[in-house]
């Protein structure tokens, strides 16, 4: 077979990114290469031609389809270089397995079928089977350890943070169970579409015209073609298996994707020099910058983003192959080719990802230190609520002429509230009477004011833990 | 209230549009308009401070919180003045409505919420309503035409394309059942991702610090919260609902956009002068060109397309969007507000869809003379597998041959293989054998090699027709 | 006219940001609008019935042709209920305007154009229009406002930050000058392709067929027609001008947009709590937050974001509408539309940045608090290059490992090279001779290690002062 | 060095289109493989200590800094040996790098500078390198046949299209000549990007920190260094490269392939079976359809369509990659290598091309068939013209009432025309002044409507074919 250096390949999915990712690469590859595409298509006409087999031969048709022997002998090589000559992939395949095929089956091969109902049918093969055997497993490995570090850290004090600014309390526990939930979600939904795709062979327009022919029944020998391949066929077919059953697949993958850009993003933050509550592992031989030796970088975090940036906007190639005019306009031949780019793009992004949550130092003293940066501003909106829970509708005003004063006078919350002794009393009962606490000590530590926080955290990462488990066991 | 002439607006949905859509237009406002975005946060407001004065003061809460007179006072107007104040739309909204609301629970106004807890719950209705309530009674009128259509057209005998060529025959409903098989999943799907979009009351960062203060049960009150208005909690939430929810319904849609796309392309080709096999309904006074008086063009089809063309590329917003940093960060706050427009546009292009197919002419003459336009060449696939069919392994290539021969001799394939006597008499062994006919009735009616294409766009129809008329009783 | 409330209209553009932004739509809309558009339109078929007139008639043509007349007449009104009866727009106009024309010359309103020839020349003339006389201005003052900027607080330090992770110093004005440079030379490019929209008036298929048989030279009738408007034909047309003149400016507004988005990010993430180096303007009567009285958020940035967001990826639009087959097929004529609310958005954008960059509050001290909080840190560059320089051709090794002392030690990285005496003396010398400073000086202040940072702020903050200068002169 | 299989790759870009287009592929390898990547930082690298060395040790430099040796010794295979300790590709490389150079000048290896002046200053190299040397001369190659083929078919009758309908007649070198003339300018704006694609050593944060310890000019060595690989620096830099410099080159060549893909969609409609005017080569033993033998496909048309969908869409990424937080986050690091795959897609689908209008076919008298398919309805806008320039300001509507009547009395237009004896007298008195022709020979020969097509064709053709012969005898 030819042979090439690897650093000799134009795009970074075959060098860079293959040597970082070498043991996930080769187990898409096993699904998603150029040799897989011949060997699935192969798997296709096998299965078609021991249908074909079976219906003429009955029990003999094992005997006259050695399919070990054609897995062997037809191989990428040899089909490239029939292609030469026929300037057709599948021709090209079906000539060089009909070299292996009995003479009395020999005409069976391929017969009744289009290049699409051999081409879709692999399609939804490779696909199904990368993302089932390959993407799913590694993404429920990373769903798992959101789980467990959801719950592990459910009772770290964090700050929350909307707008970059402090809000009020949450623990990081809370923050991760947001992945968790969300990504978790998305897994579930993509095992559906995963399941979902599907098969065909319906022929040059869809209608059954050849096997037609054929059979009595060309629908029934369309199920048993693609039952032996473990597929459905598409509800309507033109040449092509309907494309939203895949589109839905990819659009969910691209959803999971948007989900880890986030996390991505979130973790980028935390690791800013000036928050730096958490830290990607960074061995001891490592060089940040080649010219800042201090440097330590969130660049794993980076990779996911940048990934995401590459690879998120090709689901308007998706949308774009929906389009083919009347039974196939070809259009999408190409571009369908670069959903395995797309799918080894999001893996190695997943495969990131998974690395650095599994070896994330978390740095609980320095979350604390953030949380009470801003002394206990971020008790505000407590204040405001137990005001008005004691019956002032202006509380939210109240409070915020309260925040300003702080601002101006340099004082704590809790001095500028105590100030007004009326006020402090307020709040004194109405704490009591909520959370069982004096004034006191409630605004004398903002980690409590974290609602449910923990909890939730808990729960959710137990609820993912557990599916996670489950499929692992599988 | 102020007024604009329509003419001054600048987006074409709000001119051109309108006037073309005005009475969809108008029901999509009740939902989608900055009125009714004011009206369906009022709405949320009201159903929170319902249950707050439920839990507080039972049977009398009815009295205390009167929605009509609410409904009725709290404008857009009104609070977009207070906004110019304050520079924060719920703080204004709440101000307004305040002045409403009777002492004794004007505080617990809004007490507990954050402003996303009101927003996104609101958008959840809008867009669910719209969907619900307006597109997609739309969109099961296009499907149950498209059904009927191709019920209608089932026989009716067209040659099927593939490449822009012609490929084998096929028939017009089954050609039209491709779209009601595609579009009728994709109205299935959506119908469930409507239903599942979710609101939250788990205040600033989605922990329910403030909630937690006010009540023990504070994810009881989110529910009751929700129930008030007919939706379930977001399973998490940071201050936003999950984006995934919503994102769901709108990659749906944007799928539905694209089948329907793929469908006016087909008919714009379909109504090309050399094929000319249907017609957009054109009337009398109208006009196709100011400069070539004879012209009909397929302008409504071209509109669609355009439409999908402006909308389509704006999944990439919507992908952008899930990613939010931390517990928020407000860079959503703008480009959600567009899903306005996404929904307009696509609404326009249904609505467009629906009155082409309403009205389209189709030519069943011209489809048979396109069909008989290249002789019996579009047998040459049966007459390969009927060769094959009789053992001869090399079958593709002799009928490809056998077509070059015709090129070059001006013959039709019928001819060019009654010329090898032994083969013709194969191929009317086969045809008796697989259809019942003699190889002179076959070859001398393409049409006859339809394979299933009627009884598929019968069977198709037929499911989709039931689907809608099941939604249009309810 | 038809009025309607603001409030009813659908997209955001027509409401909320109109609200927002009402002095600068307004202006926009005097291009962008409905009305505009008929205005446009207008102009062109008077620009072409001036040519015919002149050549038949010469002096006389201003007798025959009222411009002012027709101005008043011809309303978007008139021609909108015309277009019910014809479906077609131009010719609604062209039944329209001849109400009001001479019959001297009534047979040559709109003779020898197509459409097209109007549609398209007006469509230049508006969005150059726009983007002359509305867009660039404001740019240009968002640009004068960065390089006023960049040269205020050329020598103002902060640190350098790559990967969100403190690097070496640089200075506050060196920061914005990137905007300055980057956004500066974008708008040289859009004055460029601004002055390089086209027009045309060749006709339904360009290739003057109509206009031949009016004159001896259609292409110098179509100099004439566009002069008039001060324009220049396209070098060729098919029904329409080539697409690229329109796509290149519409591809470097864009341009512009990210540069502005990226400012909007860089300003998001210096007000995070934890960094706190600028605040945007934040009026004493403003709430932050719903519910958290404390809050003042970064929301102009985050606007601005996020409008990037909604409007950045219609360029694929942009880029679909470059494909037209054969001499035309209309499914650009609904997407091109959207150019309007495409510029409405990324003008709505700029207008915000204007007034962030106008009233924001540099924190000097904040900004010298952050760049000491590392200690010396950011100088280990210094020292590894002063190392190198002495001839330690493993010096970035040598200092890699004196940062990991430091952080073991918690001491400076000044103590830990001092620790050494003769390394000491080598960065001694190195600074006496490269910055003459001795090491001890250098190592206790780290802005001094800030490059030319301030000599390039300076440099460009002039350069693109003197251009908006000059722009703003005439 | 490490190979593998090509069919093992995971990129079509490294598999079927490799071997589709190895030659091409391999140039391309010249500038954008992994292996070219290293090389061309190596090639900054020694640019720089080739700069330091002649600063130092004036004319011994070249002694001192080896560069052959350095390019045979430095291999991307070591370098990524190192960068697995290192974690870092430009340390790694400049690690390797120091091996091979003399001790003497051994500190000065990639002194001053950050791994972001080499990353960069290559990319522009390589980018630059790709277009100029192998994409360019592809795409004049491209122009040059585009244009001799305009002039060659300049007087070949074709019916104009427009809305897929037949509007008026054209030349087939005329519709040629639209993609001459915008390919062209999109050539010469690419060069023009092409050359402007800059360099930098500015450092860390682009303030030129660490060289202003080394030298009293950095923006001078910076010059000196950038000279020596024919590249000028960034006006302004952060860690990189202002992003605008290669955005704009980028998307002149999206510009480029939208101008392509629109020529395949013109060849691929132009090639179905009911307008079959041009046809695609297609070798003998080509097979069109693994089960339709008679099928001879536009498939060339068709792959450059399909590219088009793949790789267009990017453009969203390269705008992504705009914004970088401060100095620089890194998120643009993994999304930027795809620019390597985006210019071979490109490139792949401009080779197509080449060969398609290399060997096109052209069916002229299936042209003139079609052009008198529909009579000569295709004259009605000449007889609307005449008529009004006769003084009729009705004419437009007095001609579509005439087409009306052709089709309802299946008669010619001439025929209806000829009916009103004082209308068909204007008509021939018209055309007499016009064009010197009497109605019954202009009517007789819908061909001769044709206005400037044939002149026009002529003029863009041998202005672009002159350009392109220009730099082919570079």
């Amino acid at each position: 077979m030819e042979q090439r250096s690897i650093f000799a390949s134009l795009s970074p999915l075959d060098h860079r990114y293959y040597l970082a990712n070498r043991e996930l690469f080769e187990k898409l590859g096993g699904f998603l290469s150029e040799e897989a595409n011949v060997a699935f298509c192969l798997e296709a006409e096998i299965a078609l031609l021991t249908v074909h087999a079976r219906r003429l031969y009955g029990q003999d048709a094992k005997t006259l389809v050695d399919a070990e022997a054609l897995r062997q002998k037809v191989t990428a090589e040899l089909v490239y270089e029939e292609e030469e000559r026929t300037h057709h992939n599948i021709r090209a395949l079906v000539n060089v397995m009909k070299r292996f095929v009995p003479e009395k089956i020999n005409p069976y091969v391929h017969l009744g079928a289009t290049s699409v109902d051999i081409l879709d049918t692999a399609m939804s093969l490779r696909v199904g089977g990368a993302v089932r055997e390959v993407v799913l497993p590694l993404l429920w490995e990373l769903e798992e350890r959101l789980a467990v570090l959801a719950e592990k850290e459910a009772k770290t004090p964090q700050v929350g943070r909307t707008h970059g600014q402090h809000a009020v309390p949450v623990t990081f526990g809370f923050a991760m169970a947001e992945y968790a939930a969300r990504l978790g979600k998305s897994l579930l939904e993509m095992e559906k579409r995963c399941g979902d795709l599907r098969g065909k062979l319906a022929g040059a327009v869809g209608a059954y015209n050849a096997t037609s022919l054929l059979v009595d029944d060309p629908q029934g020998l369309e199920r048993e073609y693609l039952q032996e391949l473990g597929l459905e066929p598409a509800e309507y077919a033109t040449q092509m298996v309907e494309p939203e059953y895949m589109l839905r697949l990819l659009l969910e993958i691209n959803t999971a994707f948007g989900i880890i850009a986030n996390l991505a993003d979130d973790l980028r933050h935390l690791q800013r020099s000036e928050i730096d509550e958490v830290r990607e592992f960074f061995s001891s031989t490592q060089v940040g910058s080649s010219t800042m030796p201090q440097k330590r970088n969130p660049w794993n975090s980076e990779h996911v983003k940048s990934l995401w940036k590459a690879f998120a906007p090709r689901v308007v190639t998706f949308f774009m192959d929906q389009i083919s005019e009347h039974q196939r306009d070809l259009s999408n031949s190409a571009s369908s080719r670069f959903v395995a780019d797309y799918i080894a793009g999001f893996s190695a992004a997943v495969e990131r990802m998974n690395r650095i949550v599994e070896s994330l130092y978390v740095d609980r003293q320095q979350m604390r230190k953030n949380l009470d940066m801003g002394g206990d501003m971020v008790l505000a909106e407590a204040a405001y609520v137990l005001l008005a829970l004691e019956g002032d509708s202006d509380a939210h005003e109240a409070i915020r002429k309260a925040t300003l004063l702080c601002e101006k006078e340099k004082i704590s919350l809790k001095e500028a509230l105590a100030r007004n002794e009326k006020l402090w009393d307020l709040l004194d009962q109405g704490l009591r009477d909520s959370l069982g606490l004096d004034a006191d000590t409630f605004f004398s530590d903002s980690a409590r004011y974290r609602g449910k926080a923990a909890e939730k955290a808990i729960t959710i990462g137990r609820k993912y833990k557990e599916l996670a488990e489950e499929r692992r066991r599988k």
